[in-house]
């Protein structure tokens, strides 16, 4: 058998450290392919982090002895130095911030640089960075968000006397507080931050010693590098861990649900700083004005977080379409998870911030919200009930309703400008306290149950939310 | 102010229960085009069942009399026995479930059957329905997961022995235990479980008493209607209660997880049924043949859970996007929640079940697995890690390994056919014991941590699962 | 060797016939997962009229008898009529609509029956009926489209005079003619149109004779079969043409991309007709009320048609994420193509049918249009253009205007409220005539270049269209 | 009526164009929130490009004097080399490319630079990059898929004479030529040009002009702007000039289409080269290996092909769920557009590029085909076709032949494995000539129609490619 002649340590291509079996130097159009770090290097942290865990695992493991150790941590913290300062010297041949650390590694301490990745794969490795990644981000998104449920709170205060027109359809339909509406959006934040901590739950298990695949040759104890590490739990199938990306996933389904209501949220602040409904006004420094129309003020800022959207859909199914199909274990195909999953993160998180801080600066037209609220027959359902409290039963109460209603839009009137008298010739179980039972601020009142409008309620729900997120 | 003479309790579209204030019948083309009907009516029961509470929790609030709540009671009864059996008389303008139960009801009691809606929109109505269906259904579905966890479980004991080629990149990478890669999947369905839980506790909140958007006029109490129901927790805003669809994006999101899970299996299932691998048979009761190919035995069962995977990411981000941008509170565009949601539970419901009941009768072909271990340079990383053990840095290992593979390769021999002196050639840190330690059963007993292939820690495993899922 | 004493023709799968291989019956959970008779069942014609051409070729490369064929299309008949009569015999074994086919002719006709599938497979079956079938609805669909342009154009003439606020960022921007905003809707329709021609030309290629994968055993002439079915060209490679659902990922495309431009009109009925901008009012015969609030008149048709736009980009998402990665030719995968392609044809059919029928009878409110038309800042670019007109940079235009409508703005004046005087505190350019330059209908009449609102422009466009769509 | 002093030509946020109307500066969070200059600077050769033909349209309707005209030719064409050579001087407040380029302009040329953005909008100017930029990429990628087109028939023409065993449902179905199953993919890159060329076709529409939403107030011949600038129509009306995004959604599931067409040669390219299948090696140069593997050589180029799908049809998607619901014309969302469309270009044209050439290097291992195309049952169904020639109808010839193969396959024998005595237990029809029949060159031969494996067809299909490619 012939022993081809290559300088010990490196295949034909100098730099590689997985070289040795291959015959020809990479493609250069396949470097440029399959390189990873330009979005992988902001894993370089988390990537020391687990080094430095997994070292001290191995001399546990007595397979580094503690000079060894010495060295490499000693090593890995000028690599991180160096990267924290943006001086660590890339070199072309790195294809993902995990080769690089390696080679300076050993290129700053020597051949035991080398020893660092025993009993390691970079299937592992990177299932560990991610995990350590995401964890983190996760857990600021959910302080993010509980500012900017903080920003809708301090504004349902400071205006929580104001009624306005609830819509269903995008037609008036109810009065309603503007706090009870802009609570609405802190009870979909408090669930977006449920479905983040049970992805962060889920995250948050430690899947360093399954190797490439099958786990590791070395007697590392894992529970160890896990307290290292902080995590409560260690993977339990090695295929499972080098393979598995639900946590991605499930977290971009969780950011896009955020997405989803930020959406709604600014669909809302859109439609309401509108020459037709003018209920608010943004901040002059949240919005833009026109290269060509010298009047405009832009509500870019909730446009852009609305059409943003898309972007973290797309990631979502993106990343769900990659995984479809793949056979066990790892895949090159997962690479394809950081990028959607970085970017999801970064686009929710300005998101959730810039909105916070527009809410802020949100001045609120009371006059025009009271117009509103006086027009557009929001009172009807006052006036079945009203019928129903005098024996009607609903559905003949709605009936009767609805045929004044329809005669006022004929008459072009409103329901105030009805007299008892109107409405005893739709029936004669109107009475004369009537009028006075149709009025916005009755049909808040009366709305007192959990859940309900009513001032008292909203009140109440304020003073728990400020409670609760102190 | 005129008044028009029209029949009292029904506008000029008779059967419409809202058809007070309008002038015009519903264009035949717009019945069609929002009829939500066909969709819907699966939900009657649980339309029954709050419609049950709802009676009840009126009469608490002392808006129903007990002799009113006692027949639409009886009342409700007798609709139930009627759809139950397939005799429930829908007529044309039966626009949905909600709409054709009422008005059956009052058919059968009388226009106290008109006092059942006091109180209540269709809006909270059709939160609540959709939140009791999705909840028996996530439990139900949990229940499924647990079997076919249970069926990977009986055929990893049944194999707990045989060993197989790990794989990454498709490419023969270390052995593993077959009983360790189906654990895998036992993995991932517990995530799934875990994920289905989560959101089964989102979804059991109680949004009645949310009116159309802004409350109800009653005080009713409904904590106790949350009680009747089973809820543990009511909804607090009733904007948000009736605008909001989190629970069915939530489960969506779950179960396109679920989905791609069982991509990944019958991915496998068709790669290990084909000529090439032979690693298993299906049973013929789960293949089907060709009208034209007389010998072809196809194994449509996993592949149609491959494409199906599609369909259910397709109704995740069909509702996903036809949620983003809606200003509060509810909206028409909501109704497209439930074709959607309906169709994958239906979906992940049958792939669950065929996939448990087929892995039952799946036949491992253990000749050819155990052949297919025996090649392929599988020990490679054995070789590497023995090195180590002789003082070598694994790096070094790795590439003075690679060397022989390469050799190996041009040469087209298999590691086992290599001699120590062979092995020598290329490292003379090779001593006698090399050819005893580069054993499949060695590579296997070596991966012996938590989460590792080896085989004391599948049995293992295996005997905790079956504990856990009993 | 021995042989399985089974009766000839039949498997032990009675009714299966592809069964002579198989040893066991379809499992029942089987039956049900894998069944698309549901689904298929709406090709029937189509699959018959294939069958129909298929026989006629037979018959001409000497395949078939002269009476052999006749004795198979008088069969096909039959089956049609029974078809068309809603009194096909289906039996529980009848797998897809195919399969039931041709069962149901050997039962009529005898055992030639089972001549018709010679050097034909389902795999170019199915294919086959798939492009007659899509072939016909993207035809109907283009002539739906144009029925909705119609109404367009409908309504643009009878307003051609009417003047709105152009908006961008949804704040009023421009003065536009009403008539110019709709007729923007008619050229997406006509890129639609294209796409829709587009698809239809790929569609258009005829796949039978590619067999199963490989081609047919049988010298048939596949340019007679496309004469008979009237397809211009055949498919060039059997492999490709089983493999293929190209079309429909098109066609799913071009749907999803009229459902885009329909969600765009739809939220601006919602808008319009919202008691905030009172624009138009929707018909009666279009809307639906609240089951609680007497009052409300809900756009349902347009919410309807901007929520089902998600269920059509589910479609496209689904049908891709089901194709990717699936190596050649047929897999079983495929037949989840049909369920996406049938719900989107007709949900985007019926979604531009009730638009087109919603359109005519849309109302237009004049007055409201002219009092928006007069605030809101609309004519600032105007004044900035003036001052171009009289020697300054744009750009510097651009910056006197911005402070004249910040002025504005603080002393709540809009620009209207000017006086020649008070425009020269910001400007010495403007003259006397600043004033009668300043109005909608000149700042209209002025753009009139190709693609303008100018009056005349739009009227001609009009005239265009209302000739090109004759 | 006061007026604010501020130094003329700016407002108080120094630097924005817009700003005159506003009060406040814009929030820094906002500036990095809506800043797309990160995104569009790529555009910026078509901005300038587009920007020389609008000044020399406005010295065409005499709004530019020559001498204006030439100082701004004069102005861009140092600002395009500043760009060209990366020494363009970018400030903070450039939040777009746009912007930045008229801001350098005025700098570099005096207060005549504010003169290019009269009748202009940025609405319309970037409508008009994105179309010459897509257009260009178009054209490009068209030459690209070409050049794959040429490596698959090179290959092709390489292996004219090699079988290998056609799939259906992965399982071995009949034989094909691998030429025929390489040119499968050239019909399906051929459609891919088809649609990119429509997709040209509707992108070649000159926009500018239609200034922000209404059109321009100057006599600009649009025509001679198109002419200008190689486009052969304008666009027909200012609103949808603006709104439309058509063509990037058009590209993008004309992007999606292809990069699902070589997901499925790349899973192909991953199976043949897994030690199971054994069909191809593909070149050392586009494999990597593994960190802890030293033997694995692994198939990254088309993995990460197949993985990057996902990434693109979460591009389209998310573009379309961005544009869904919007209202006319132009809103922030559309910013939007370019990520996801420069990406998907980006990564389509990289993917058909690496594949081009790794398919030039790909070594076909004919020892490996030629012995799978001798097992599995391939012949089969020419076994059934046999039997057709002797008069048995086809469903007859099917069943019989089904149980030949099922008691092969019990008796663990291959169909070459049969003698003629063998043949005719199972039917009396079988004549000392089915042997001679039933082999894989008959097999091969016999498909000859036209689109069939037959090898004449197979190289008249080769020759036609090669003539149309050149």
């Amino acid at each position: 058998m012939k022993k081809k002649r290559v300088p010990s340590g490196v295949g034909p291509q100098t730099g590689k450290l997985w070289a040795g079996r291959f015959t020809e130097r990479t493609h250069e159009l396949v470097e440029a392919f399959t390189s990873s770090l330009a979005v992988d290097r902001r894993l370089y942290a988390h990537d020391i982090e687990g080094s430095i865990a997994h070292a001290k695992t191995l001399e546990r493991a007595r397979v580094l002895s503690r000079r060894e150790t010495a060295a490499i941590l000693r090593g890995l913290a000028t690599v991180r130095a160096e990267l924290d300062k943006g001086r660590f010297p890339f070199v072309p041949q790195d294809e993902d911030i995990h080769m690089a650390i390696e080679r300076r590694l050993t290129e700053l301490i020597g051949s035991v640089g080398g020893k660092l990745h025993t009993g390691r794969s970079r299937n592992d490795q990177v299932a560990l960075d991610l995990r350590l990644y995401l964890r983190q981000e996760l857990g600021r998104l959910i302080e993010r968000a509980t500012r900017l449920q903080q920003s809708l709170i301090g504004q349902a205060r400071a205006h929580r006397d104001v009624a306005m027109p609830g819509y269903t359809h995008l037609q008036r339909a109810q009065p309603v507080l503007f706090a009870h509406h802009l609570l609405a959006y802190v009870e979909m934040l408090e669930r977006d931050k449920g479905r983040l901590r049970d992805a962060l739950t889920r995250t948050n298990v430690m899947p360093l010693g399954s190797g490439a695949l099958a786990g590791s040759n070395y007697p590392v104890d894992r529970a160890y590098t896990a307290k290292l590490l902080g995590f409560p739990r260690v993977t339990e199938n090695s295929l499972d861990a080098v393979s598995d990306r639900d946590c991605a996933v499930e977290a971009l389904a969780a950011l896009s649900l955020i997405m989803m209501h930020l959406s709604r949220l600014s669909e809302e602040l859109v439609l309401w700083s509108s020459q037709e409904f003018r209920f608010v006004d943004l901040p002059d420094g949240f919005c833009t004005g026109s290269s060509m129309m010298p009047q405009k003020k832009n509500p870019d800022v909730p446009e852009l977080v609305r059409g943003k959207t898309g972007r973290v859909y797309g990631h979502l199914l993106g990343l769900l379409t990659t995984l479809k199909g793949l056979p066990l274990s790892y895949n090159r195909d997962l690479q394809e998870d950081k990028e959607a999953l970085f970017d999801a993160l970064d686009t929710v998180s300005a998101s959730v911030d810039v909105l916070a801080e527009l809410l802020k600066g949100l001045m609120v037209n009371r006059k025009a919200l009271a117009e509103s609220v006086e027009s557009g027959y929001l009172l009807a359902t006052e006036l079945a009930d009203y019928l129903v409290t005098k024996g009607l039963p609903f559905r003949q109460a709605h009936a009767v309703t609805g045929r004044i209603v329809r005669a006022c839009v004929e008459g072009d009137r409103d329901l105030r400008d009805l007299t008892v008298a109107d409405l005893r010739t739709f029936s004669d179980r109107f009475q004369k306290d009537a009028l006075a039972v149709i009025t916005v601020d009755g049909a808040l009142r009366r709305k007192a149950q959990v859940g309900g409008t009513a001032p008292q309620r909203v009140a109440a729900r304020i003073r728990e939310w400020e409670r609760a997120l102190r």
